[in-house]
């Protein structure tokens, strides 16, 4: 046997927020870690944090000057992890590996959030020169630290060798209960229970899932909102009682990550003014793209993905506060009564029925998303396993996500959420409320788009026939562009001759 | 001066449906032309149609066997029009015209539904080895044969030779009354009134408002369709009674085209069965890709047109027959009583108001993208002419495209419709039947994705302050992304740090 070698496990490039505690979370997990970053200052922040963190303990993190240093540094053939902003840098980052000696067996893992066709593209212009892997990562900068949800995709060679190391940091699930195992303690990271990493398939699947996961997100984020909205302007609570409502609400079917933050949020006062810090904050919606990839990308594979977008659209509206502000003068709203206080607890859990069965519908969407893109894609995606991996590490889990799971597990050919029994069953229950909850926001003048549109979506779902009968006279009518007939096989296509009398249908 | 020459002014390739009535068109009007087409059974079709029409009058039309023939027999520099379809066909023909001897200074008009970013590549690419220009056309196959509505866009010396032969085949408005000048009769074109062809901007600017068009025709037929769908699920109404219904809306506010067709069609009886049209007709709506194009352009461009998005996941929705055929036998949906015939009427009118307020907003969403794409492109648009040029031969000719001018020439710099007087007082005074209507099908489990949307945009549109705050805090919390405070400048970012007691504000 060789002697053993001394060099790192890991080459890590780019310590900003994520890859810091990525960083960390590696070397908790006993990986001896490399890292570089053309900023200096993040690897000197970087082993400040180790040396705060660590105590009397001995350095975990070794840091270097250059890519060349890197290699070096790093075992053969060389793992190396990505932390850079996605697009240009990433293949910047590439292009110096490579010229600083990277070899066609090492293996580039790309953990930014890359729009996945970016990394289909990339898989095939290095081909031959090194292996580019993916690997999206949800959870946040606590996430990243202490155990985020992995969506890896790729060679599943590479993957062979990647699995120990993702499996080893990512956020852990009790399998008992498919509760999240949460220790947020440097040191002494999570051993036990189910990783929430898994191969998800080829390159460009993973951040494809995630992709949808961010719209999900988008998407529950606003609901969550408009249910906030409803309570504080028709319902005149203050956002210590919203709060423990959403408390309440994280004890059961709605208990996720973001009600819980939600209620934290509202119950945190700004440190300046003493005000509810939401009153401070202004109402200006940031977003990073994916959410807009997400809706795009339901767009152009033909999936029906509504509310996904109106959250999105929501955020664009957002940041029109100038014309909002012209416009609260200007336009009229309806006259709207005060709720009174003896309707409201009925108005609270109409909006928290419409919340649970609008959040199905927002899920429903999404699945049905990666269901269109794995078929035009070829991929065979594990929806069953996906779901899994978001119940902890991500922004979006939540227990839910267990019922997501035994659905899938269920009927692995499921054709949409919608038809599994225990969601039929859900929706049944509760959308006499959620139908209340949406039609008092619509008189009051309160905007629910996001909590509305799922309805919509809902009802046309459930539609043997929709009004499109309608829509195909109208494009046969102005431009011939034919329709087929309830009566005849689909595939026969008929015109009208609209000008000449008596009407007569001809088949084209 | 030289002896007369002889030769066609135009040569026009491709003599598909939207071509062979455009050549029509341009003969109608004095024009000689020459076709081409590499479909030869296409020009025979026009030969017949052009003997049809002209009775014992000579033959108009030319034809030729090659695009070098078609150069040899059109004047030059030549002006050569293509109707063929989006995509590598255009280029095709380009290449094919390059070969056979095409000069820098001839022009080559695409006429066809392409995607506006295209457009700008092929003149980069052209440039210099023939003047690519670009004319949208809309008004189906009738308003290409009558008097389309024209959206020319490229350099503006070539639009000086094109402007008399686009003002000559374009649609007409009467002047005094702003309706367009109908007159479907071969031989005999509309000759007075305003042309319909207005020159939009540089190369590119013109398909983006056409597509624009399309999107908000998407939204307009979808909302017509949901109002069809409220008469005759809720109000249990026949093709023939909401015929009617269409047919008094068409004389008021809503008088438009497709309110026209639509009663047209619902009053038709299938020459096969006796039924009547509309139910013998598949649900399932196509889509061309416009529609879809312009929702994706909102996304990018951060402009909220959810409910023209909405329309387009409508028809995707739509497609999927099977899926909601099984759904209708296993979903339920709310308790629905039948409205009493007594209410009908109030219904009618409730419906009537929802079309007419969710139009403005859909108005108000279209122009609002023109805007902020011209912007970013440095386009210069007159959204007063295009809202002119919109009155007649396209597919949303309407009244109230007038009323859409006139508030843009009261302010040319107007940053949303909804902002404008007009269109103010419109919706004050109807908004209480549009949520009325909305509330209804919410309640009553009849979708109207695209009217209930439009409202959700009305009301954010108007509120100073919307639930991003709320938004923005859990982003903050879970990603570190920052955000603006009310009481300070906007530029400045804090960060609160969560996980420290207090929780301390930073600015960053």
């Amino acid at each position: 046997m060789a002697e053993s070698d001394t060099r790192c496990d890991i080459g890590f490039i780019g310590a900003g927020v994520m890859g810091k505690n990525l960083i960390l979370n590696l070397v908790d997990n006993g990986y001896r870690v490399c890292a570089f970053d053309l900023d200096h200052s993040r690897l000197e922040a970087l082993l400040a944090q180790d040396a705060q963190e660590r105590g009397d303990q001995p350095p975990r993190v070794e840091i270097c000057n250059s890519y060349t240093e890197l290699l070096a540094r790093v075992k053969a053939p060389h793992l190396i992890i990505l932390s850079v902003p996605a697009g240009g840098p990433v293949d910047d980052v590439c292009n110096k590996l490579l010229d600083a000696g990277l070899q066609a067996d090492d293996i580039v893992i790309d953990t930014g959030n890359s729009l996945w066709t970016d990394s289909v593209d990339r898989c095939k212009r290095y081909d031959g020169k090194l292996i580019f892997f993916t690997t999206a990562v949800s959870g946040g900068e606590v996430g990243a630290r202490f155990g985020p949800s992995l969506m890896p995709s790729g060679d599943p060679y590479a993957w062979a060798r990647i699995e120990p190391v993702w499996h080893a940091i990512a956020a852990k699930v009790d399998a008992a209960t498919g509760q999240p195992i949460e220790r947020f303690e440097p040191g002494n990271p999570v051993k036990e229970g189910e990783p929430c990493a898994a191969y998800i398939g080829p390159i460009g699947s993973g951040h494809f899932v995630k992709m949808v996961h961010n719209g999900i997100e988008y998407a529950d984020m606003q609901m969550i909102c408009e249910a906030y909205d409803v309570m504080r302007s028709a319902l005149e609570m203050t956002p210590q009682e919203i709060a423990k409502v959403f408390r309440e609400w994280n004890k059961g079917v709605l208990n996720s990550y973001l009600i819980d933050i939600s209620a934290e949020v509202l119950d945190t006062r700004d440190s300046e003014t003493g005000e509810p810090l939401v009153d401070v904050i202004l109402d200006r919606a940031g977003q990073k793209g994916t959410g807009l990839w997400t809706a795009v990308g339901a767009l152009q594979v033909g999936c029906p993905a509504p509310s996904i977008a109106e959250a999105v659209f929501a955020r664009s509206l957002s940041t029109r506060k100038v014309l909002r502000t012209r416009a609260a003068r200007k336009l009229a709203g309806p006259e709207v009564t005060p709720v009174p206080a003896a309707k409201r607890e009925e108005a609270i859990a109409q909006l928290h029925d419409a919340l649970y069965c609008a959040k199905i519908c927002v899920y429903a969407q999404g699945f049905d998303l990666m269901k269109l893109a794995a078929r035009e894609q070829g991929w065979e995606l594990n929806f069953a396993e996906i779901a899994r991996i978001w119940r902890a590490g991500c922004i979006i889990r939540a227990v839910f996500l267990q019922s997501i799971s035994d659905a899938y597990e269920r009927d692995t050919k499921l054709s949409n959420l919608l038809l599994d029994d225990f969601f039929i069953e859900q929706i049944a229950k509760h959308q006499g409320n959620w139908r209340r909850a949406v039609a008092d926001a619509t008189i009051g003048g309160i905007p629910v788009p996001a909590l509305s549109s799922a309805l919509s979506y809902y009802d046309a779902f459930r539609r043997e026939s929709l009004p499109a009968n309608l829509l195909q006279a109208q494009r046969d009518f102005f431009g011939a562009h034919t329709f087929s007939r309830v009566d005849k096989p689909e595939q026969q296509k008929y015109h009208v001759e609209w000008s000449k009398p008596g009407r007569p249908m001809r088949r084209m």
